[in-house]
């Protein structure tokens, strides 16, 4: 039997079939409720192409990017790459129309991103990844508008700050304590990525790549104790105090994010209980559309990017996910099938009135029916039968309390949509 | 300037900025629509890898498919393709974990599907589909819901018996015709495609194909004209009357499909003001599931695909999409600087509301932000004013009838929730 290719996911509705398969219910909910929760902050939704020209992110990246894409050559012989992130599709399409929104432009996807390294098995090539980014502000008030998104993003699926911090730090402290320790300019990236290993690397690696660069690990190290904020941190810190949201962000100058472009405040969100697991991450990348865009366009924007799976599996960790279920509102019962036409119009006038709608395709037993309806954890049953003078009712039946009524046919749609919980 | 792959569309917030790209609002207009219909039809969501391995699509389809297809090689060597269509995924999927799920399953997925042929300039390489498949259910009744689930997912955009009907066919029919004109086998297929071009093709074309297979054009078309139901459509139309649809619904004999799968009942939707041009189309593949899982599951299936291109310009000729704004509801107004933070309060408590609001992120003339405020359509704009004692409240003020009260600022939220349209 085929199989689908490794690193890829099947999402089947629940109750899933397999542990080696995805929820697309639990999926569905995800994706709603970043979407509802973007949309209270003012954020529009856009999306791209989910194959790029590889260009676009060499550009970016540098070619040493490459190893890490899911790129090919198409059939047109272009280089190009399934996206292994959103920022330089949305960065490309801000650029080519920025002139006709008004700024600062606030937008959201949902994209599904690849990757490809050679050695990763068992590892996922795919994932997807609510994007939202501010372009075209510079003054901390968008760092705050965007990290209190983040933070209602995970609120709204019933985290708490006991489940999750978001860590702020500042590209701008450490390229001041850089210079200040005379860090000499080629050096900079390597002294950020060290610093964005510590604790991830041993501590003999960690000092061996510090001293590389000119630093003892001891002055770094005293420059994190210390986590003094800088100004624009400070702005950020007093701007999400006022909004009652100071108990989820702290400095934390650990983070520093391993991606080259990030010039100013960069943050994570991560897992207090998870070994400080990642959540979301984002910053500043106030050069990133003047690069993409050739020097066309200047723009300096800001933007988080957070992924499906590890917020999946924190999810169910914390029993956050609702039970999900076929959302049958009315299972319509046909057990004369000389009323079986008279039953599919009523079929019809529910489904018409906005209710979802089960019934059996072909003659069942009555019990099985039934049965069914309870399997799909229907709301009602509702039932045409005939009554003493040879014409129809129909009966509703509550399946939870097991009430009863006994309606007109044609009254049953409006009697069922004002019984069921809206 | 880098700019996306031919082929590929960018999707921007309305208004959109250029006719050379698509809106993300129409987009997600389509897809809730989709969505909530197939619901109500207690369909459920699934979805699959958008890359899949070359094979699913040639056992399918044979190798002549390749010259259509997106296919590539990947970084292990393996020869695989972006999806062309939905059916050999959901075939493989049904077939892997079938036993989890009572029959009829009915599953729908909106994927992005993709194909590339050398020579199609201007052409577009990817669109989204609706796909609404039943699996495990041999009766005409099963093809009636499906079809009822394509008819309620066109009215449910505003679409009428005045701009589309339902094109119903048969493959049992035809396979009939040509084996009483004493077909042979191998010329089936080849008959069926021929029958598929009449009126497209050139007609001596159409007589000349068909006399390969021994047929006359004549005999064909009084076929076609005399449109004689086999007792499976008649099933299909009298359940589709008892649901009162039959105004959609027609037989139309010079439906066959092209594809080779089919194996029953087959239909199309299309535009009856646009040259009969297909909206959608679909019908019954009983063999596939079979086919594609080397034989282990045998299961009948039927399904239907609709396209996001054709119906999005179809919906733009009969003004049938709504005007879309930034669903902003309230709109803070920041006049007083000293306010800056109490009215980042207020809009993070309107927010947890489930209101969607915007503010002026950094401080701006009130004229402007007024301006700001009506530019995006918002429902209230809300400031807060200090009284005469030295206290706040909060000025509501509906943007359309230019009512306004003033309520205390902890009363804002639960006030405009009220004022509101749900």
């Amino acid at each position: 039997m085929m199989d689908r290719l490794p690193g890829f996911r099947d999402f089947y509705p629940e109750p899933i079939p397999h542990p080696d398969v995805w929820s697309s219910d639990a999926r569905h909910y995800l994706f709603s409720s970043w979407r509802t929760t973007a949309r209270l902050y003012g954020f529009r939704e856009y999306d791209g192409p989910p194959v790029e020209s590889l260009e676009l992110y060499t550009t970016k990246s540098g070619s040493e990017i490459v190893g890490q894409l899911y790129n090919f050559k198409d059939k047109g012989d272009r280089e190009v790459s399934l996206r292994p992130e959103m920022t330089p599709t949305l960065a490309r399409m801000a650029a080519a129309h920025e002139r006709a929104y008004k700024k600062p432009i606030k937008w959201f996807a949902i994209p599904q991103l690849f990757r490809y390294e050679r050695q990763q098995k068992g590892r996922l090539r795919e994932h997807f990844q609510f994007n939202a980014d501010i372009i075209g502000e510079a003054d901390p008030a968008a760092d705050a508008e965007l990290i209190a998104l983040l933070v209602d993003s995970l609120r709204a699926l019933g985290l708490t700050s006991g489940d999750f911090k978001i860590r702020l730090s500042s590209r701008n402290a450490w390229h001041e304590f850089y210079t200040r320790g005379n860090g000499a300019p080629e050096g900079e990236y390597a002294f950020y990525q060290a610093v964005d290993k510590i604790g991830r690397d041993p501590l003999e690696e960690t000092e061996r790549k510090l001293a590389a660069v000119g630093f003892r690990f001891a002055a770094v190290r005293d420059f994190i104790e210390k986590g003094e904020p800088t100004d624009e941190l400070r702005k950020v810190l007093d701007n999400l105090d006022a909004r009652g949201l100071s108990e989820f962000a702290q400095v934390d100058y650990h983070v520093i994010r391993g991606l080259a472009y990030y010039t100013g405040i960069v943050f994570e969100a991560f897992d207090v209980q998870g070994e400080l697991r990642a959540i979301a991450g984002g910053g500043r990348y106030d050069n990133l559309v003047k690069l993409l865009s050739g020097g066309k366009v200047d723009l300096p924007a800001l933007g988080f990017g957070m992924g499906d799976v590890v917020l999946m599996e924190l999810l169910k960790s914390r029993n956050l996910l609702p039970q999900f279920t076929s959302g049958t509102d009315v299972f319509v019962l046909i057990e004369d099938q000389s009323l079986r036409f008279e039953s599919l119009k009523l079929v019809q006038a529910l489904r018409s009135e906005g209710l979802a709608v089960e019934y059996s395709l072909t003659p069942m037993k009555p019990d099985k029916q039934f049965k069914r309806a309870l399997e799909l954890k229907s709301g009602f049953s509702a039932r045409i039968e005939r009554d003493a003078s040879g014409g129809t009712m129909a009966r509703l039946k509550n399946l939870k309390t097991r009430e009863e009524s006994v309606v007109p046919v044609p009254e049953a749609p409006k009697e069922l949509q004002r019984k069921l919980p809206a």
